[in-house]
């Protein structure tokens, strides 16, 4: 059996190596954090950055706050909390990247923001556009805007539309995303096992094999990470893992969800109930959301109305905390991977914890 | 970064190890192929058998197919097809397993068949009881009438099944099924990237770390083994890939469309659909099965009535191979992994080239 770092060494560059020069602070192998809108804000993309990994900060739809996320996250980088080598980052870049939800997101007043700044994200990470055509869009405007300092990244979930994106779009990065997945995703998909080598073979047979994969869903611990590599990822991107350290900004009820939750593909489900109980309208349908079952599913489930079941859930947000868990009704999307996340751990234990953890099949 | 081998090596006897002395003949890591009824006849089961894995017949339900079976198989061991190094196999059991779907197979019968033959089965492999009672009748009737040369294998789909199992009928072997499987499984499910982790996780902390992990549902070539390795499994399973061999038991059609469907994340589901137009009833409520979308199931969700289904099946029955494909409507059982399957190909061949895909992730 030959390692995958021998069968790199036969050819000029290996993929994930051209992905980690433009990232130059990182650790081979390269860990992301997903941008989880409302979630991922300075301290954790920060703390993964300083970590010698990549983190995202999750705009999502909501392209106001773009500003004060960038500032917060460009201050942060002088503080001492995230002591960063700042030599180690090339000139002209931000060391995180910048997520964004396309259906929903206001590409001009993106765009108008990134241009006046004057260092660019490392990353941008497009998903769920309402067509290809919009996509198309937000690749050309953020290329014309960010000088080829910013690396763009589109999320699929589907061999035929990394296909279809690499050949209309010519991303640096594909985030291949299995059923694994928490939060939103596509409502008919596939687990990485499958997903990521039917994709990594159909890109490079149709001669995409510069493009790199970034495997999402379903990725908690060094035993995902080395999984994701085999089966055919340059690099990894977990969500739901980093939902427990204290640097996601979470409620405490919520993250306390998450430790309780275990065995995911019981307790968790993809399903449009947490958008609509709370009120979130507009994903394109052929997405849904994973999240830890609770009893706004189940009372859907048997049947109340969603007024009733709105109604419901705005009485458990008056109570805080004690709105999430196995009693509540408040929503915790998560992945179905929820069962290994055991404690809350700061982001740097958990990047220790995972690379720590990485073995080799044989 | 260590390697598994390494970590083993400090153990006293690690358990594939354990899992292998058994199975003497078979080479690490060891590749099984699933009890597929109706498919995994003599010839899948010996060919895999004789080419260091471990097969399977899969008597399903019909344990009156049982002894035809055996016998087939029995005799074939003899044969120069299959070429055994018989001296290689422990004395008194057959170097292959029996599996049974237990809600609707025949126990007494069953027990019956292998008190009375002189060699016992190397495994057999117990998948989908009404309850768990009816699951430790079948675990402690074969263990009454093998003698110990029959290991015990049964199939779980959860953490919470997992754990139920190992406590109350101490198997020899837990197959471990994620949601990407073909054919049957729960309807509530995720995939190997999650589940298998948190099922070693769990049955270690609670003392049943002495029990063999195999990893099925989605392991399709070399990547999938070296995952599901580096996932904690001993041992895989595969079942889909088996199906483009020659020496699996089904119409061309079937196979030509197993070849044919890719993007298995979008072109196959979970459903009840195909269960219903072929007539097949019983399975309990928390299954369903994976197959290839085709008119059965586009129909079915457009709102045709089950009646008509059913009618358009029987007509498309006497079409024979052509009533298989995107055109068709026969059932093409069959994973998400479908798209990896690109062309008939000798168990024998498949074999060989899995073990040479498998690559280490450093």
């Amino acid at each position: 059996m030959n390692s995958i770092s021998e069968q790199n060494s036969n050819q000029e560059k290996p993929k994930w190596r051209s992905l980690m020069d433009h990232y130059s602070w990182t650790e081979y192998p390269l860990i992301v954090s997903a941008p989880m809108r409302l979630i991922s804000t300075a301290p954790l993309a920060l703390s993964v950055s300083s970590n010698k990994g990549l983190g995202f900060l999750g705009v999502g739809t909501d392209v106001e706050t773009l500003p004060a996320l960038l500032k917060s996250a460009t201050e942060g980088l002088a503080s001492e909390t995230f002591s960063f080598e700042l030599g180690s980052v090339p000139s002209g870049i931000l060391p995180f990247g910048v997520g964004f939800i396309c259906w929903g997101a206001d590409l001009q007043a993106a765009l108008d923001i990134f241009k006046q700044a004057p260092l660019k994200p490392a990353a941008v990470w497009l998903f769920a556009p309402k067509s290809n055509d919009e996509l198309i869009r937000w690749v050309d405007g953020i290329r014309g805007v960010c000088d080829g300092r910013t690396k763009i990244w589109v999320q699929v979930g589907s061999v035929v539309n990394a296909l279809e994106v690499a050949k209309t779009c010519h991303p640096d990065v594909l985030v291949i995303q299995g059923s694994d997945a928490g939060g939103h995703g596509l409502v008919q998909s596939c687990s990485l096992m499958t997903l990521l080598p039917e994709c990594a073979d159909a890109l490079k047979s149709e001669g995409f094999d510069s493009i790199s994969l970034i495997a999402a869903g379903g990725i908690m611990d060094g035993r995902g990470v080395a999984a994701a590599l085999v089966l055919g990822a340059d690099a990894v991107c977990m969500g739901t893992r980093f939902l427990a350290s204290p640097e996601a900004n979470i409620s405490k009820g919520y993250r306390q969800d998450v430790i309780r939750a275990n065995d995911g593909g019981n307790n968790t489900m993809r399903t449009t109930v947490y958008d609509s109980v709370r009120g979130t309208a507009g994903w394109p349908k052929d997405y849904n959301a994973r999240g830890v079952l609770n009893h706004s599913f189940w009372d859907h489930a048997k049947g109340m109305t969603m007024e009733e079941n709105k109604r419901l859930y705005e009485e458990a947000l008056k109570k805080g905390d004690d709105g999430w868990g196995e009693h509540g009704r408040l929503t915790a999307y998560a992945g179905t991977g929820v069962g290994l996340v055991k404690s809350e751990m700061a982001v740097a234990e958990i990047l220790d914890e995972v690379r720590r953890g990485i073995r080799m099949p044989v």
